[in-house]
């Protein structure tokens, strides 16, 4: 039965490919007499079988690619459980995180919560105070929408000089996924917001059904506009590190206001002022103030290769510069790559146009001659903000600072191709 | 040190967690003391501290959604080897696939084939053969693009009648990511295509590294335009099973042009008629006469949720029905859902802008009061063709075909929310 068009009956589309494959299945039995022992030895692939279908349901990363993990930086944090681990941006490229790499953050550690258990209250300043289970959640209009989430101290260690050597670890607080949830503003819509009276001054407070909660309060505005209460992330249920089953997504925002494993929303009058929107992720400026509610993630970028993790390891020529580029406040317009230190730039060239509050990926095809680099990278957004220098956004802020440093990265480059994290003046 | 943020040395700028976390520690190890009883039963996931940011260097899906993965038809082949596994996209929603669920299919297994041992050959009439390494490819200027990769014999059970009762197995050979790849352009044009002469009537020979090879012939004009030697998905190396370290990616034609461990391209005068281009993937109408050469996939939709593994589990009332639609002629423009059959139909709402030659989302927010439904959809792309109905597809290519069908699909949704594959005439 050669031809498996022939007859569509039940079993008889990949039956010829069955009739075929028994050939194959002798041939395999009896390659070590029959195969070119030459082939058989330099190319084993060429001339045996591989692995079945049924081999990873679930798959995972081939062996070789074993290094491409996430990586936390042990002496960072009395504990694992709260900490942070970086996404391995180094090795990446496109703009989509894959999960299994994203980066981590948990305040009480990542909690296992069953979708049959998951509630979310929305209470407080509104007509019906409700509670949806998970099922409830999916009875509502969904968007999906890609976005990055960036935690506030990303590049925190390199306010203070350069630090950690790798971009993955300067940078890779961030990751990038398509979301799939129902707009915030549909499930407080169900709740009612006319007992709230004057929407201009109200607030939601948002928090988690872990042990820490994580608390944080977002204005009204924001809430109403493009916040989404997600439960896939690439298609798939949220990882369990990521949230699962539901977790805020408040594009273009600080990580931290990401809240995860979702549980309750309460319209309130004002900020609650938590720990974690005043002793933590504010900025203490020069003068000792701090700046208060700096959730905006401004336009950022990072050069990914080369870089300390990512060397050159080719001889001379060619050479593709590569990078990321993103903006709490809407589309990447530009990016610009200096390989002497920010002396000069050229435009670098858009993988492809980016979404709005997203990862955007950045080339620059040039050539090496082996000379030495101090390779930069700026990025532009829809509002014409131009990423700073790490002078200038000091000047401003002071050397207090630790989160939202957005500043430009400086890679040095060797004449052998290796990189490493310096500082220009 | 309560403020992470006065002290911007080598470790401070978590360490003020870490202080804080010393505390939580204490309380985890007193919990069995401390904590109200009551809330560690009911909610332990509110009191107890979850995993540590290094529990998963690199991610799975969590527990709970263990049936989320591919899964094969055993009676479909006689070997797992040279067969298929589905994409669950009843329990997906947005338009990215992951990785470690998307479907597979292979013709002689999955290969392990590293880095350092690949190799891609250009040959044939060019002006210059040429060899290149895994670092090579990476030296050439790349781009981003998210494509559907469907297998032609995808919704082949069903040209006979309605078969196998889920979204994952009639429609479930189509995954969607994004490609990170050279243009294949860019190569050919580094060989030199002077030496070919006149282009109208030149193709190209693609094959792989597996014992399979799998050769298949494109059109140059196809090969200049849109194809990718492609060795990133969804931002990650490539799997193993979907060709690591390197595939051809063919936007818009059919998945087993695709070829995995890509080793050799040459320009050739004409199609080589190779098996897989001939006996197999080509539609043998009413006539006996072969379609031949039947590479583009056309516009085809598929209710994904209600579905039969996907079943209506609430009361009455809101319903969102949802689905993939996609076509290789390019953007996805319009996609109608019928609950009564195809007698009646509305315009559902897309996710997104779906991409050219990429899964595009759709959402149809209804109503369900418990009415037995025939559930259907149809798509439209940029050309204006519209998804053809079982029907009318059978009356143009007979009954003997099993690749190429993008008829529309039937679910029939009972009183209890159950849905099972069915045909309508």
């Amino acid at each position: 039965m050669e031809d498996a068009t022939r007859s569509p009956s039940r079993r008889a589309f990949l039956r010829g490919s069955a009739v075929a494959l028994a050939g194959s299945v002798t041939a395999r039995g009896a390659t070590a007499q029959t195969a070119d022992p030459l082939i058989t030895e330099l190319q084993p692939w060429a001339s045996l079988t591989g692995d079945g279908v049924d081999a990873t349901p679930y798959g995972l990363p081939i062996k070789y690619e074993a290094d491409v993990i996430r990586r936390n930086v042990p002496w960072l944090t009395a504990d694992t459980i709260s900490s942070i681990n970086f996404t391995p941006i180094h090795a990446l490229d496109g703009t989509i995180t894959p999960q299994g790499c994203a980066f981590e953050r948990h305040h009480s550690g990542a909690i296992e919560l069953r979708k049959d258990d998951y509630r979310l209250m929305i209470n407080g300043l509104v007509d019906q105070e409700l509670v949806f289970t998970y099922a409830d959640l999916e009875r509502f209009p969904r968007e999906n929408h890609v976005y990055f989430c960036e935690c506030a101290a990303n590049t925190g260690m390199e306010w203070a000089g350069a630090q950690l050597n790798g971009a993955q670890f300067t940078h890779g607080m961030i990751h990038n996924m398509e979301y799939t949830g129902v707009p915030l503003r549909l499930l407080l819509e169900e709740a009612g917001l006319t007992a709230a009276g004057d929407m201009a001054d109200k607030w939601v407070y948002v928090e988690g059904a872990d042990a820490s909660s994580n608390g944080r309060s977002i204005p009204i505005e924001k809430a109403l506009d493009d916040v989404l209460v997600a439960f896939k992330a690439n298609g798939e249920a949220l990882r369990k590190e990521h949230g699962y089953p539901v977790r805020l997504v408040v594009p273009g925002w600080e990580g931290n206001m990401w809240v995860k494993w979702l549980r309750r929303i309460e319209i309130m009058d004002g900020p609650v002022e938590s720990r974690e929107e005043t002793s933590k992720y504010t900025d203490v400026l020069a003068d000792g103030t701090a700046r208060k509610f700096t959730w905006v993630m401004d336009a950022k970028s990072v050069i990914t290769a080369p870089s300390p993790q990512s060397p050159i390891i080719h001889g001379h020529g060619p050479l593709v510069i590569t990078g990321l580029a993103w903006s709490g406040h809407g589309q990447i317009t530009r990016v610009d790559v200096s390989t002497d230190g920010g002396v000069t730039w050229q435009t670098a060239r858009l993988g492809k146009q980016g979404d709005s509050k997203a990862l955007t990926r950045f080339y620059l095809d040039t050539q090496w001659t082996g000379e030495e680099m101090l390779l930069q990278s700026r990025a532009m957004d829809e509002t014409g903000y131009v990423q700073p220098t790490k002078h200038a956004l000091r000047a401003i802020r002071g050397e207090n600072s630790v989160y939202h440093n957005n500043c430009i990265q400086t890679w040095h480059v060797n004449a052998k191709g290796e990189a490493e994290n310096v500082e220009v003046s």
